[in-house]
C-alpha cells in the first residue's frame, strides 16, 4: 500500500525551491537486508500491471487562508488532502491510487517497478522531489507537486463544479418566520463551533463544471496560479481549528465543523461525521421520550392492580414448585419486587413508545436523506457521476497469474496438436476460480454461526445447571440468591463471548472477503460490510433473541415438563415475565458493549500500540541516532509514525449495531435511546481525537452518499417494526391484559387478573420425584402455575383452554395491525417529508435559472459580433463557418486573467 | 392551447422555398364575430405574463431515410416531433411551449397578444410562413421553421447527447450462450416487427453531449445543415410503418416497435408502450401458471373430500332456514354445486398461486426498471437532468390578479396612511390562496367517497329485500332461483354503477385539480393521478372488498340474527362458502368494465364524435365550400380536423385499475391474468390506432421514466400481500381445512370435516315468527348452521367454541406468515434482480473507457503542438496564455465538416 504521510504543518508545504506546494508525500520503505526475498508488504510501491490512467496526488491541505480579503461563504481553507471540488479559484484534484501488488518480487525487482511508478507519475505530469541524501534502508520519501495545467485538466475532465464569481442573495425569510429562524440562530449561537467563515451567509456563489475554455465565463476567483498561493497565512491551520473546535471532551455540547471536516478528511469521512451528528442529534428526543415513558412506569408503579395483588399477602397464591424434589411451593407474593420492577417497563406507555421509535426510524432515515441531500449541495457534489473504481491489485495479480497459466496450457496444447488454437482472452475472473473461495466463506460463515449458536446454548446450559445445583445447597442464603446470581453471571458471561467474538469476526470477515477476490475497492468493501454485520448482529443479538422469544416457552407444565440432558428442567421466566429479563439482558449487554469497547478496543489498545512502538524505537542504532540529531525529523517522519487509517468499516459498523439496541427491542427497554445518546457525544470526540491526532491523514475519498450502510440501517427499521410487535404481543402481558379487561373482567377493571392467568394443578398428578420431598406446606392439595390451561376438574384437563386461543388470537392480531398501521405510518412519514429541502430545491431552481441568463447573454452577445462581422453574408447558407468563427472569436472573451 | 395540426405526408414537409422544413403548425381560432367577447378558450394563441425563455418548435417527423448509405443502428429515421435527442447528425430540438392563458381579453386584444407571441418567436429565431390569403375567422395556420443555429444552440445548452462517428462493438457472447442466443433470436424471429435497421447490430455508437465548440472532436454524421435535409424518400415513412407494423390487429402476436413510437411520439408516449409491452408480455406466464392452477382445481374436484361429504345425500344435514317464517329447513347436499365450483377457486394451489403472484409483482417491477434503464441508454437519456416545469398559464393568471388585487390595496393604504409601506413582492400563491379549493377538494372527495359506499350499500339492501321477496312468493320456480337471480341483477347493478361513477370522478377530478391551481403542468398531472387513482379505486373495489371481507360476517346465528331496517335479515354467504361469491363478482366486474370500456369508450364514442363533427360540417356555408373545392386542404387542415391528445393518464388509468385485479384478488380468481392478458393483446393495438389514425400528432414529452405510476403498482403490490393474506386466510376455507385435519380428525384425512364446520341449534330456542311456519321436516329439533359455536347443550350455550378461537388464532398466524415470508422474498428478489442489466453496465464502463482515451489523446495532441509552438517560454509561469492558446487552436480542429 502506498503509505503516505501528510504534512500538518506549513513548514514542511513547498518544494526546496520556495514556490512549488508539496501536495503528496510516497513513502518507500526498504528492508535492511535487499538480498533477502519476501516481507514487509505493506510499505512497498510497485506499479499496477496496467499502465494507470491515472495517478494519485493530491494537495496537503496547507491553508492560503484568505481571510479579509477573500473570502465569502466556503472558500478560503485551501485544498483539502484529495478534495475534488475547490474553495474559491484553487483547484485541487485527487486521482485515484493504484500503488499495492501483493506479489512478491524480490527485492532488486522491486526497486525497478518503483522507479517504473515513479516514471509513470513524471509522464502524468507531476513534479517529484526526493531526499538528497538517500539511505539504503528504512523508509525514504518522495514529495510530489501537481503543477497547474495537470490540476486543470483533471478538473475538467473530472467535471468538477467550482464556485463562480456570480453570486446571488440566498431567499430571505420575512415576518414571523424570519424572527423565528433569527431567534433560533441565537439559541444555537453557543451550539455553534467557533469556526472563521462559518457563519450565516445571505449569498451564495454559483457553482459550475470547471472548464479551461471557459475560464473566462464563470470566471474562479484569482489566483490559478500556483505562485500565488503564497498568502499570508495569520489565520489558524485547519488542524488547529478541528483540534480546538471539534476533537475535544470540552466541545462535546457543539455542532460539529462538518465543512471542516470535509475540506481536510474529504467527503466520506465528512459524511460518516455528519451521519454520526445526525443520529446523535435525533436520539435526544428520542431518549428525552424515553425517559418520559420510563417515568411514567415508576408513576404508576403503586397504581398497577396486577403487581399490586401480586404484592398482595391475603391473596396467597401457592405456586408450584420451581424445581423437582429440593425445590418447595412457594407463595407468589414473594415474588412481588419483580413484579414491580417489570411494572416500569411492561406498561402501556411501552406500546406507545414502540410506535413513536418506529416513527422515529423512518424520521431518521428521511432527516439523514435531507441532509445529506443539502450537503451534496454546498460541497457542490450535484450531478457527481459515481467513479469508476480501478481492479483492485490483489484481483489483478491472481488475473495475470491466471493469464499465465492459460499460456502456459496453449503452448502445451499447440505442441502436443498444433492446430486448435482457441484464443483465449481471459478479461475476467469467473466463478470458477473464485469458487473455492466462496465455499470456504459459506462453510466459514455457517460454522460462525453454529459457534454463536452453540455459545447462547452453552450460556442456557451454564444457566439452568448452576440454578439446579444452587437449589440443591443445604444454604437457604444461596438457595434464596439463584436467580440474580444466576442471570447475572449468566449475562457477563455473554458479554465477555460477545466481545471477544466480535473482534474475531471482525477479522475473520477480512480474511475470507480477501478469499473471494473481489474486482475493486468498492466490491470489497460492500462484501465485507455485508459479512461482517452478519456476523456481528447475530452475535450481538442472538442471546437477546433467545430471552425474548424462546426462553420459558418450552419449559412445560407441571406433571409434564420438559428436560435437557434428562436430568435439568428447561428454564422458566421470572414471575414477573421475560420482559423485564429481556430488558436486564439487553441493558447489559449495550451498556457492557459500549463501555468496553470504547475504553478497551478504542482508547486502550491504540496507546498500548504507541507505546510499544514508543519503545521498539528505542532500539536503533547508534548511527541513526546520530542521524536524527544531526538532521531533524521532518514532518512527513513525524506523521509516518502514526497509524495507518484502516477504513470507516468498523465505525460505521459500531453505530449500526447500537441502532439495532435502539430500534429493535426498545418495547422492553426504554433507555436504550439515553444510553446510547450518552455514548455517542463521547463517541463523536472520540473519534475525532482519533482522527485529528492518531491517525495518518486519510486519502481523501469523494462520496454523495454513506452507501450500503443506509440501506442496512432501511432494513433494520423494517425488521425492528416485527420484533418489536411480536415483543409487545409475545413478550410482554400487554395483551393478556387487556383480554382479560375487555372479555373476561366482572368489573371492567384489572382485579382479579393475577387470579387469572395462572392455572390450577393437582398436585397428586406429579410424577413420581417430582413432588416437593419436604414441604412447609404440607396441606397442599393444589398448586398455581403460569399458564391458561384447563383446570384439573375438568374433561381435557391441562390441555389448553379457551382462554389461552382466545389471548393467543388477541396476540397474533395485534402483532398484524401493530406492524401495518406502523409500516403504513412510516410509508406516510417518509411521503410527507419532501427527499430535498425546500430551500434547497428552491436554491438548485434559482441556479439553473441564472445559468440560463448567463449562457443566454452570452449567446446574444456572441451573435451581435458575428452579426457585425459578417453582416453581409448569409449566414444560414454557411453554418459550419459560423462555428468554426464563434470558436475564433472565444478568445476575445478569455481577457480578465 | 396551442393547437397544432402536424404533417403526416411528405407533401407538406416544406415552406414555399421548398427549402425550409415545417416543424411545426400552429393554429389560431378566429371567431366569427370579432366584436362578441369570451367563447372557445381552447383555439387561442397567446403571450405568457412573462417572456418565455424559450418557445415551442418541433420538428415534423418527415424522413430522410438514410438507408443503405447512412445507417448503423438507431439512425435514420430522422427527427421525431419533439426529440431531444437526434439521430445521426440531426440535431432536434423542442422547446416547451407557453401558449395558454385562460384569461378572457376581448377579441381584439387577442389578435394583439398573437402578434406579441408571434413576435417573440421571431425574437428566439424561428422562422416563419403564413397562408397569403388571411381570412378573417375561423382557423389560421402558421408554420414555424427551426434554422440550424438555433437547434445547435438549443441542443449545446439542453445537454442532449448525440452519437458520434466513433462506435465500438458490442461484447459478443461466445461458445454455449452465443448459440442460445442465436437459437433465442431466431425463435423471436417471426415476433419481430418488421421495421428496417431494427435488427440485431453488433456495434453501439458513442453517445456525447452535442456542443458546437467540439463539432470537431465527437464529430456527429454529416448533413447538420438544413439544405441536405433532401435527401432520397424511398423508405417507407414512420407513419406507414407505425400503420403496417403496430397499429393493427393483425400484428398483434408481435413485439411493438418502441423505438420508432418514441421517434415519431417523444419518449413519454415510447415508455407508456414499453410499459404496456413489458406488462402484457410477462402477463404470460402468470395466466399460464393461473390456468394450471385452474386446471388443478378441476382436476382434484372429484377427490376433494369436503365437497365429496358436502354432496353425500346420505350424511344429511339438516340446515336452519335461510329467512325467517317463510323459509324452510333445508339439506345441506342441495348445496352440492356451490360446493363443487368453490373448490376450483378454494384449492391449496391458489395458495401458492396467490405467493406466486406477489413475486411475480416484485419480478414484473424489476425487470420494468432494468427494461427502463435499457431504453434510457439506447435513447441517449442517461444523465438526463429533469427539466423545470413553467408555470401553467391558469397559475400566472391568477398570480397576476392577485398581484393586481394587491397593488389596489397598497394604493389604497398609501392614500390613507402614506408611510407604512410594505414592498410585497407577491411571488407565488400560498395556501391561503388555495384554501377554498382545498375545502372543496376535501369536502368533494369525501362526498365521492359517501356516494361510493352509498352505491355499494343500496346494492346490498336491494340484495336483502329482493331475496326477501322473492323467498315470500309463492311460486317455487321464483323461490329456487333466488340466489342465482338475486347475485346476478346485483353484479350488473354494481358494474354499470361502477362504469357510470368511472366516468363521472374522472371529470371530477380534473375539475378538483384545476380549483388547487398548481404551478406547474406536472404538479397538476401528479395532483390528478393521486386524486383519480384514489376515486376510480375505491369505485371499482368497494363492491368487491365487501364480497371478500364483510359479506356474512354480521349476519348474527340463528336465534340471535342482526337485521337492517328491522325487517330484513343481513345476507349470509352461500354454502359454499363466500370465496366463490368473490369469484364471480370479480370476474364479472373485470371482464365486464374492460369488454364495455373498450367497446364503448374507447371505440363507439370516438366513432360517434366523429360521425357528430362530420354531420356538423355539412352545414358550412357554400362559399366556403367553393372556397374549398378552389384550394384543396393541406395536410393541416386535415390534420386540424382530428381528436386532441389529452395526456397519457385515462390511459394508465385503465389499466393501473386493471392490475389491482391481477394482483389484488388473485388468491379467488387465478383466471384474473389470463383476461388481463387477452384484454391487452386488443388494448395494446386499440391504442396504437387511436393514436396514428385518430389524435392529433401529440407534442412529444421527454422523460426518463413512467413517474408516479411505478409508486402506485408498487404500492399496489405491497398492499397486495396483505390483502391476498387476508383473501386466504378469512374468506377461503384452506386455514379451517388444515386446523381440523391437524388438530380434530382422528384418522388425519378430511373425513368429517363439513360435521366439524357446522354448530348445533336447537330449534326450541329460536325467537317466535323466526322458526319456519310450515314445514315437511316438522320432526327436526336441532338444525345446523356454518360457524364455531357451543352447542345447544353446553354450559355456554351458543358462544363461542374453543374451535372458533383455535381457528382464529391459526387464521391470524397465517396473514403473518404469509405477509412477512412474501415480502421478504419479494425484498429477495428485487435485491437479486440487479436495476441495471449487466450489458447496460457493461457497455456504460466501456463508453466511459473510451470517452477517457478520447479526451486523454486529444490532450496530448494539444500539449505537443503547444511545446512545438511556445518551446522556449517557460509554461508553468504563464498559464493564462496557454489556455489562450489552446482555444486559439481549436479551429484547427474544426476542420471536417
Amino acid at each position: 500500500m502506498a503509505t503516505t504521510a501528510f504534512c500538518r504543518d506549513t513548514s514542511c508545504q513547498f518544494f526546496s525551491d520556495g514556490r512549488r506546494k508539496v501536495d503528496y508525500v510516497l513513502v518507500f520503505y526498504q528492508r535492511k537486508q535487499i538480498s533477502v526475498r519476501g516481507g514487509d508488504r505493506l510499505h512497498r510501491l510497485s506499479a499496477p500491471p496496467h499502465p494507470p490512467h491515472r495517478l494519485s496526488v493530491i494537495s496537503n491541505g496547507s491553508s492560503p487562508l484568505s481571510g479579509p480579503v477573500g473570502g465569502v461563504g466556503q472558500g478560503g481553507l485551501g485544498c483539502a488532502a484529495g478534495q475534488r471540488s475547490a474553495g474559491d479559484g484553487e483547484v485541487c484534484v485527487d486521482l485515484a491510487v493504484e500503488v499495492e501488488l501483493e506479489a512478491d518480487p524480490a527485492e532488486g525487482e522491486m526497486v525497478l517497478i518503483r522507479e517504473e511508478f515513479e516514471a509513470r507519475l513524471l509522464e502524468a505530469g507531476l513534479e517529484m522531489e526526493r531526499d538528497t541524501e538517500v539511505r539504503v534502508y528504512g523508509p525514504s520519501f518522495t514529495r510530489l507537486h501537481v503543477p497547474w495545467q495537470v490540476l486543470s485538466r483533471e478538473a475538467e475532465f473530472l467535471k468538477i463544479k467550482v464556485p463562480t464569481k456570480k453570486s446571488y442573495d440566498l431567499k430571505q425569510e420575512n415576518g414571523f418566520s424570519a424572527s423565528l429562524s433569527e431567534f433560533w440562530r441565537k439559541v444555537n449561537q453557543p451550539f455553534q463551533p467557533n469556526i472563521p467563515q462559518l457563519g450565516h451567509s445571505t449569498t451564495k456563489q454559483l457553482s459550475h463544471c470547471f472548464s479551461r475554455d471557459k475560464l473566462h465565463f464563470p470566471t474562479p476567483r484569482p489566483t490559478p496560479r500556483p505562485t500565488s498561493r503564497h498568502a499570508p497565512r495569520y489565520a489558524p491551520s485547519p488542524t488547529h481549528l478541528l483540534h480546538d473546535e471539534w476533537a475535544r471532551y470540552g466541545a462535546f455540547y457543539k455542532y460539529q465543523p462538518v465543512d471542516l471536516i470535509r475540506k481536510y478528511f474529504g467527503e466520506k469521512i465528512g459524511l460518516y461525521f455528519a451521519w454520526l451528528g445526525v443520529y446523535t442529534q435525533l436520539l435526544i428526543p428520542a431518549s428525552m421520550v424515553g425517559i418520559i415513558v420510563f417515568c411514567y412506569g415508576c408513576y404508576t408503579v403503586d397504581m398497577d392492580v396486577p403487581s399490586l395483588e401480586m404484592c398482595d399477602k391475603q391473596q396467597n397464591f401457592t405456586m408450584c414448585p420451581l424445581c423437582d424434589g429440593v425445590c418447595d411451593y412457594w407463595h407468589l407474593s414473594t415474588a412481588c419486587g419483580t413484579a414491580r420492577a417489570s411494572h416500569l417497563f411492561d406498561n402501556p406507555a411501552t406500546v406507545f413508545f414502540a410506535i413513536f421509535m418506529s416513527l422515529w426510524v423512518a424520521t431518521f432515515l428521511e432527516h439523514w436523506k435531507r441532509r445529506q441531500i443539502s450537503l451534496n449541495h454546498s460541497w457542490d457534489l450535484t450531478g457527481l457521476e459515481e467513479e469508476e473504481d480501478h481492479p483492485r491489485p490483489k484481483y489483478e495479480t491472481i488475473l495475470l497469474q491466471k493469464r499465465q497459466m492459460m499460456r502456459n496450457k496453449e503452448k502445451k496444447n499447440e505442441k502436443k496438436k498444433k492446430k486448435k488454437k482457441i484464443e483465449t482472452g481471459v478479461e475476467k475472473l469467473t466463478w470458477r476460480d473464485r469458487l473455492p473461495g466462496y465455499l470456504i466463506n459459506i462453510s466459514s460463515i455457517l460454522f460462525m454461526f453454529g459457534l454463536t449458536f452453540s455459545a447462547v446454548f452453552g450460556v442456557i446450559v451454564y444457566r439452568i445447571v448452576v440454578s439446579a445445583l444452587m437449589a440443591m445447597s443445604p444454604d437457604p442464603e444461596t438457595k434464596s440468591n439463584v436467580r440474580v446470581t444466576v442471570t447475572a453471571t449468566a449475562v457477563i458471561i455473554n458479554l465477555v463471548v460477545i466481545l471477544i467474538l466480535d473482534e474475531i469476526y471482525g477479522a475473520v470477515a477480512v480474511w475470507l472477503t480477501e478469499l473471494e477476490i473481489p474486482r475493486t475497492e468498492s466490491n470489497f468493501e460492500q462484501h465485507l460490510i455485508l459479512k461482517a454485520f452478519l456476523l456481528k448482529f447475530m452475535n450481538a443479538y442472538a442471546p437477546i433473541f433467545y430471552v425474548a422469544f424462546f426462553k420459558g416457552r418450552f419449559a412445560g407444565r407441571p406433571g409434564d415438563y420438559v428436560y435437557v440432558f434428562n436430568d435439568y428442567r428447561m428454564e422458566e421466566c421470572a414471575p414477573g415475565g421475560c420482559l423485564i429479563e429481556l430488558c436486564i439482558q439487553l441493558s447489559i449487554i449495550m451498556v457492557g458493549k459500549q463501555l468496553i469497547q470504547n475504553n478497551v478496543f478504542e482508547i486502550g489498545i491504540p496507546k498500548l500500540k504507541k507505546l510499544i512502538r514508543a519503545w521498539k524505537g528505542k532500539g536503533i542504532s547508534l548511527e541513526e541516532r546520530e542521524e536524527q540529531r544531526a538532521r531533524p525529523p521532518q514532518q512527513w517522519n513525524l506523521d509516518y509514525t502514526l497509524v495507518p487509517f484502516e477504513g470507516l468499516t468498523p465505525e460505521y459498523m459500531e453505530m449500526i449495531i447500537q441502532f439495532g439496541f435502539v430500534s429493535l427491542f426498545v418495547a422492553s427497554f426504554p433507555l436504550a435511546p439515553l444510553f446510547a445518546l450518552l455514548n455517542n457525544v463521547i463517541e463523536i470526540r472520540l473519534d475525532a481525537k482519533k482522527f485529528v491526532t492518531e491517525l495518518r491523514r486519510p486519502d481523501a475519498v469523494q462520496a454523495k452518499d454513506i452507501g450500503i450502510w443506509y440501506n442496512i440501517l432501511s432494513g433494520m427499521g423494517k425488521f425492528s417494526v416485527i420484533i418489536n410487535a411480536f415483543v409487545i404481543s409475545f413478550t410482554s402481558d400487554f395483551i393478556p391484559r387487556l383480554v382479560y379487561q375487555y372479555m373476561y373482567s366482572q368489573t371492567g377493571t384489572m382485579h382479579g387478573f393475577i387470579d387469572h392467568t395462572l392455572s390450577h394443578f393437582n398436585v397428586s398428578n406429579f410424577r413420581p420425584g417430582n413432588a416437593p420431598t419436604s414441604s412447609y406446606l404440607s396441606e397442599t392439595t393444589v398448586c398455581r402455575y403460569k399458564d391458561y390451561r384447563e383446570p384439573p376438574w375438568s374433561a381435557e384437563a391441562y390441555q389448553f383452554s379457551k382462554t389461552y386461543w382466545a389471548v393467543l388470537a388477541a396476540r397474533l392480531a395485534f402483532v398484524i395491525l401493530f406492524q401495518n398501521l406502523v409500516m403504513f405510518l412510516s410509508l406516510l412519514v417518509a411521503w410527507v417529508i419532501p427527499d430535498v429541502p425546500k430551500n434547497i430545491s428552491e436554491q438548485l431552481k434559482r441556479e439553473k435559472t441564472l445559468l440560463v441568463d448567463v449562457f443566454l447573454r452570452e449567446e446574444k452577445e456572441k451573435f451581435h459580433l458575428l452579426q457585425s462581422l459578417f453582416s453581409s453574408k448569409d449566414l444560414r447558407s454557411s453554418d459550419t463557418s459560423v462555428v468554426a468563427t464563434w470558436s475564433l472569436n472565444a478568445p476575445l472573451y478569455l481577457s480578465p486573467m
